[in-house]
């Protein structure tokens, strides 16, 4: 890594201390400056404005979820989509607050309809995520594990609404929020709708509760 | 219904008004007044504080919601699922702006994080739709309609954090927000994986796009 990248990689990593600190309706170049342990004049260097930087720090969110899905790639497309179910869901085990994170990103969200740059940059990251999704169905689907009755694309828009949604609520409900019973459920759409052969039948543990 | 009643109900349509127009976080007592055709001591002579009103208009949205999804009742499970869908995703057929009052909903869920007498009265909003979908979910499965391996609140949990989802989804991506793919992918949920007997086939239209 070069001593330009790694700079940009502790400014990406002071800007998601800051997002959590503060949320991001209190996002300030001072308040990423502040988690950065280099001189403040360094960020002005690599990013003209805040925006200009959050633009960058969701590319490299992006970047780092793709990255943690799909891993080295050749992976089994089920596990794949548990993992990002979890990563969204749950939150990545990387020792930060994930609550924290998630209401920031709820915040940053919330701001989109009143922010046509944020927007964008939230429509392009869906499109990227959705089409990563769809990607590994079909490669499931290729290799004779997935169900080819499952639309890709359908599927896609349908998981990823569950999972940002099932987040969502993690952070409106806090503790009320059913965090087990969506993690069992998308468990119950990957084997008894996606997987060959997997439909209806007892997936793994509790079933029919009442 | 009695002129209190009638009131009241008054009061309750002025805040969905006010709230479509000014959204959730520039939501005051004189921009609800703005939209109520009657005093404005009225107002305060039925509720005390804005939080007040706000409680009981979060109330009254999920008595209409609940309604609507199961009008007179003995209907069709799939198909009040299927509604409950369409109201939340594309909003009710009423004449109003659903995409206003969905920007004005994701605002004031935002707030939750920061605001616990709403984060709670979130919560038990939630957990009474989630619990109506589940009972609609055993309904179908006494009538022997729906498969009994799905496990009602756990399939609860997530049609509720897909539907929702996606409505935040159309709120924050406009266009973009694949709400026809998430809508096919609903049916293809409650056909393939609800309904007995229909799984894995071939449900209703296009099938294993690419």
């Amino acid at each position: 890594m070069t001593a330009e990248d790694s700079s940009k990689e502790e400014i990406m990593s002071a800007t998601f201390d800051a997002l959590c600190e503060h949320g991001y309706a209190n996002l300030t170049m001072q308040s990423i400056a502040d988690e950065f342990d280099k001189s403040k004049s360094l960020i002005h260097y690599h990013y003209d404005s805040k925006d200009d930087l959050l633009a960058a720090f969701m590319d490299h969110l992006l970047e780092n979820f793709v990255e943690m899905v799909t891993g080295c790639g050749g992976q089994d497309p089920v596990e794949e989509l548990r993992r990002m179910a979890d990563i969204v869901v749950v939150g990545a085990d990387d020792g930060n607050d994930a609550n924290d994170f998630h209401t920031a990103l709820l915040g940053l969200r919330a701001q989109a309809p009143y922010d046509e740059k944020l927007r964008d940059q939230l429509a392009r990251n869906d499109a990227r995520i959705r089409e990563l999704i769809a990607d590994i169905v079909r490669d499931g689907q290729e290799q004779g594990q997935f169900d080819e009755s499952v639309d890709p694309e359908e599927f896609a828009a349908l998981f990823r609404s569950a999972i940002e949604g099932a987040q969502a609520h993690g952070v409106v409900l806090g503790d009320a929020a059913p965090t087990d019973e969506v993690m069992a459920a998308v468990d119950d759409l990957l084997v008894n709708r996606l997987l060959v052969g997997g439909e209806g039948g007892e997936a793994d543990g509790e079933e029919g509760g009442e």
